[in-house]
């Protein structure tokens, strides 16, 4: 399966990387982590005695502790793979083990958040480089991991203001090798693009999905039966972890809003277009829409396959 | 690719079908129709030349022609697999070629509104049993049908009240022969379940990616690139033909703004929600999403494949 992922490397990255989560990323990380050899020991930290055993009985870790402290002792690199709305508290829990000179670094899906959360907690001298790896499927808990989930995917960084470069760019280095293209953002930019790009389309899909559940006039039962027309494909963002996304609305609270405007405005636009009929506005803007689909075609975030590629035997 | 159709019949159902346009899912029907013999003779009927051509290179009907009236002349099954507002100008001209006893059908996406457009049409002794094949993909045109699209997919028959049952049975041998599940439905209903399983999830793809493409914040490159978050998932439903969904919004205009309605309630609900930080609603909703998708896996409309089964080295 890893296929597409490069040799091991010679020598590890890191000699010591700890993961504090072990759900879909965290877990995806770790399975990369071995596979690529990017680290001389690799410790996975979970609050839960159940993802602990499971973590060993996958053996995608050298080491797996339920401590926080003891699990981040002498690590170079600590990752949170947590939920955001729980930075803060795995950053106040662990800094007692934080080693000097060693790297904190994240996952979540949003960044203000997270740095105000978690800075305060870093001792001096511990750098502090916030990374969201934009990549991620349906499924949660540490047997959704792979090791390609980051192939050719985007990996945003946000570090703050006047953070060491060294410490940014080792960073780099690790999501680099497992295949993904860094990019370099401003925490707030960075918030306001995943807000449109993908918290929006989170809450939009979670949104419908519950509404038809909720019809009077239209059965369960029809909205799954007939769900081949479009609305299976909101279902599927529909059913992502809650709780990891309960927290990313709470914590990028002003750009959802904000965008969530815009879109409302629109909507009634188009509401109007409809109830008056008013066919070319319609047709303009399903024409330009299917233009930026085939911008994200050809920048190879997607396959222009039908439905995903989903097999034709299968459609 | 046609692993999965049936072997072809010795006897075919019809002795001569006519498809009257041959984008996607006419084009689709008549490589099915070929494969399976579900016809003595197909002819493919366009009012574009090229399109005509192109059905001529490809082989996929006996006979192809842009005179609609010597297109249907004769045939047992009439399909107009056109846009759903053109289906009446396309009823009155192919109307003097009909003949007595033969059975018109469509496979529009919106019933009430072809059934009031075809039937003034029809003469007495033709029967009508409108179709509506739950299936498709975002491309358009002759080059995109597959002989498997109707493959494990719904079929809806919305036969007007006292239709010939020998007529409705024929039409359901057909797409049943094709590999679709066929349900029976009134057409007003239909065009309600439509409208929130495929219609509303539409509208709502189209404006999220138009909005994403006029914001002054974040650029539409920035959109396209990270748009792996969710927002690619829209893209794909909002790359979907212009002119076909112009139409479906038109004509089935009560349902879709009645549906509209109640996802802007839910979504004013949940807007309040985030900005009150109640993270609890937010949990149940998303919880609660979770179980439809389930039940959209387990009733075989859906794999559980992450991304749809896209590929892991893809995803």
């Amino acid at each position: 399966m890893p296929e597409r992922l490069g040799p091991p490397l010679d020598m590890p990255l890191f000699d010591r990387v700890a993961l504090i989560g072990l759900g879909l990323i965290g877990s995806s990380i770790a399975r990369a982590v071995k596979h690529l050899n990017l680290a001389g020991t690799l410790v996975a930290v979970d609050r839960s005695e159940e993802v602990v055993t499971r973590v060993r009985e996958l053996a995608i870790a050298d080491e797996a502790t339920t401590d926080f402290v003891a699990g981040v002792r002498d690590a170079d690199l600590v990752i949170l793979c947590v939920p955001v709305g729980v930075c803060g508290t795995v950053a106040e829990a662990m800094k007692p083990g934080l080693k000097p000179g060693s790297i904190v670094s994240d996952v979540g899906s949003v960044k203000a958040s997270v740095i105000a959360q978690v800075q305060p907690h870093l001792p001096d001298g511990v750098h502090f480089v916030p990374a969201h790896p934009v990549a991620g499927t349906e499924h949660s808990g540490p047997d959704a991991g792979f090791a390609t989930l980051f192939h050719n995917r985007w990996c945003i960084l946000t570090p703050p203001e006047g953070e060491d470069e060294e410490a940014v760019e080792r960073v780099r280095a690790f999501w680099t090798a497992m295949g993904s293209n860094v990019e370099i953002m401003a925490a707030q930019h960075h918030d306001l693009v995943l807000a449109i790009t993908s918290h929006v389309p989170h809450l939009i899909a979670y949104n419908i999905v519950g509404t038809a559940a909720d019809l009077e006039t239209v059965t369960q039962g029809e909205v799954i039966k007939f769900s081949a027309g479009g609305f299976r494909d909101f279902t599927r963002i529909a059913a992502s972890d809650p709780t990891m996304w309960r927290d990313i609305f709470l914590h990028n609270k002003e750009a959802v809003l904000e965008m969530l405007g815009r879109l409302n405005e629109d909507i009634a636009l188009l509401a109007r277009a409809i109830r008056w009929g008013e066919g070319d506005k319609l047709f303009d803007l399903f024409t330009r829409t299917r233009a930026i689909r085939r911008g994200i075609i050809s920048s190879g975030q997607e396959t222009a396959e039908p439905d995903f590629g989903r097999r034709k035997d299968q459609a």
